[in-house]
């Protein structure tokens, strides 16, 4: 039997026992092993050390190797990142409607775990604590499988978790990785039907693009954000201003940071030159459409791919669009569905904006950076999903959960 | 461009014009488009004839045959669904919460369309008015593509809807079939997620796993029902009787039918023999463990194949277990999480068996027939949903929904 199958099955049994616990029970390993993180960081940390010497070795740097980098204070955070969870409402066993029926029968929906997660993602392994977490919280299994570049971080944190596991009486089960780090198994997880009851991708664009074509377990997607900003005639300039250079550059490597910016034409000659010097004091390079060019010359030229790239970085692509229809006939073709914001003070446009436009999140003058799970105020955040399946938007805890059907009958037959 | 593309493309930008439409407008298209269906159901006859005189040469007959015929009184129940669909309540639009954040900002979720829903469905051609009123309703365009055998049919049915379209000033590409019937373009629309929100197969095993398998279009499942009945050692003799009575054989071809029946071991030497004479008297085929064959010899025997068997048919499967945790762990191993009942008078039995079965719809004293969309109450029903991801159990409307959310603001960065 493979590594994989093995696992899965466990992962299976383990989920059966997980089901049953309260949130007593959930909690305290949630604490337990936010203790075990401490007490056993030099273990992670020596573990974590190889893999930065591999990394290294193999001429990785810059942003992937401190993303690979576990220090004191990130397992800290890891660690408290547990502990926050432990704080949260159980999303378990909630009722969603109960009702008699008329033959007298009662029935009601009640929220359920899904059973068993699995989590693909890359070099990451802060992910490893995160995922057990929102996953035991929700009182289902995970099964991870991280990125090679990780993997002696990713065994070390599991080992540790476990061990927590093992202290609270709970099946080891209810973590596991995947300790096969060949691309191979990576797509016989996306195939593994029998055990998995979700899936889903943790990571670039290339991870996610690469599970959403070889998965047949469901998938979350959660994705891409090529985040517009329409700037209509009505729009308080300064209020504009404010919300294009905070979407753009309060973090420009995030999907929702903004990533085009469409200003009316009507005030395109005072609002485009006033922008785009804050935007470049700001660092933010311009790429803009002809119409924008012909107002702020030092712009590059904008191509058609440019209006389909989510950059994560210091740049912007500007474009003058000649009415609201405009601006949303490019946000349809051109956008990703992930969060859309109008600056306006005209009610009707507004009210059109956010009926029309087609995303996950739909602003009406605010910073599109707001898509985001804590800022929505549902606590963790397990990705923000771009696919209108079963969650869009920010996902908390209650993505994580299926529901069920109960019915109390008295021997009612159809 | 091939014709599926064409079309893809012709649905997504027929699907921003219909998600602004109103109920009134809605339900103004379903009653012209029942109307339509009556006024010219000899154009549909006739071509229905071609499709029945094709089935016949190739040798088709029985209940395929039956399901491809389209009579005087199928027209009419076609109808009548758009007209009864005209009636329910439309589910778009509803704002599921709203609430304001610390920095004023209001975020809102809202039940919005899915946008293209994609059918992939077998030679009965009454699903095509059907799938079309279901997905109106919820404001989603429908991309249908049907069996070949009833291609002339499905054309037929598609013309007369579309002129109904037309007369009401709506883009005839609400409704689109799919008229290349080659199994590659049914395997290229599993692909087609550019314009495809969500693909939902109708039919047989076969097809739904086909279609599990291979789309990269997020699926709605619905599905196998190998459903079990277990007697508890306390149950009412009359009751389990009857209920097992109706769930066998009120209508054994449908998925909500009791494939399973397990008896306790406690009561099998009196309920075994009683339930099995009754069955027998409806003509059900007994297959069964050595344990019920000591009691009931006739009862042929079950292989470990029988287990996991959907008959669709008049047959059971029986099985004597020592306690409900061999009951539950049977129907976890073997069960196909569609419908599982138990019939007791045990509290804490029924509540251990509502909370432990990992089920669509879990029972208590009551047949395993009533998992359907209008026995729960929901008016229509897409399917009955085995996933659990996104919808679980009997689809109705709302479960053709997504949702957005909306932010209102007045200014706010982070």
């Amino acid at each position: 039997m493979s590594e994989l199958i093995e696992k899965g099955k466990k992962a299976k049994r383990a989920s059966r026992e997980l089901a049953r616990y309260s949130r007593a029970k959930k909690d305290e390993i949630l604490i337990k092993a936010a203790k075990a993180l401490i007490e056993k960081q030099d273990e992670i940390i020596a573990a974590n050390e190889k893999d930065i010497n591999a990394a290294k070795e193999s001429g990785i740097s810059g942003a992937l190797l401190d993303r690979l980098t576990l220090g004191k204070g990130r397992i800290e955070s890891m660690a408290k990142g547990l502990v926050d969870i432990a704080g949260l409402d159980d999303p378990v066993g909630e009722v969603l409607f109960m009702k008699k029926r008329p033959n007298g029968m009662t029935i009601g929906q009640k929220r359920v775990p899904m059973g068993v997660v699995g989590i693909i993602y890359e070099a990451r392994p802060n992910v490893t604590a995160d995922a057990f977490g929102l996953c035991l919280k929700s009182s289902n299994v995970a099964l991870l499988r991280g990125g090679k570049e990780a993997i002696h971080s990713n065994m070390a944190i599991v080992k540790v978790i476990q061990s927590a596991l093992e202290e609270c009486d709970a099946p080891r089960e209810i973590l596991q990785l995947v300790e096969d780090t060949d691309r191979k198994v990576a797509l016989e997880m996306m195939k593994l039907n029998e055990y998995l009851d979700v899936l889903i991708p943790r990571g670039g664009a290339g991870l996610i693009q690469s599970v959403v074509q070889n998965s047949t377990v469901p998938v979350i997607e959660t994705g891409v954000g090529n985040c517009h900003i329409y700037v209509d005639e009505s729009a308080d300039f300064d209020m504009a201003s404010r919300i294009v250079i905070n979407a753009k550059t309060s973090r420009p490597g995030v999907c929702n940071a903004a990533e085009k910016l469409l200003v009316h034409s009507s005030i395109a000659d005072e609002f485009v030159p006033r922008i785009c010097a804050e935007l470049e004091a700001k660092g933010v390079k311009i790429i803009a459409d002809e119409k924008v060019r012909d107002i702020y010359p030092k712009a590059e030229k904008a191509t058609e791919e440019d209006w389909f790239t989510e950059y994560l970085d210091y740049v912007i692509g500007m474009k003058i669009v000649g009415s609201i229809d405009e601006a949303m006939n490019h946000i349809s073709h051109y956008g990703s569905g992930h969060s859309e914001a109008i600056i306006t003070n005209d009610y009707s446009n507004s009210q059109r904006f956010l009926e029309e436009v087609d995303a996950a999140a739909v602003y009406v003058n605010a910073s599109t950076r707001f898509t985001d799970g804590s800022e929505f105020g549902f606590g963790a955040e397990i990705g923000i999903s771009t696919q209108k399946l079963h969650a869009r938007g920010p996902m908390g805890l209650k993505e994580l959960t299926s529901t069920k059907y109960i019915i109390f009958g008295d021997g009612q037959i159809r």
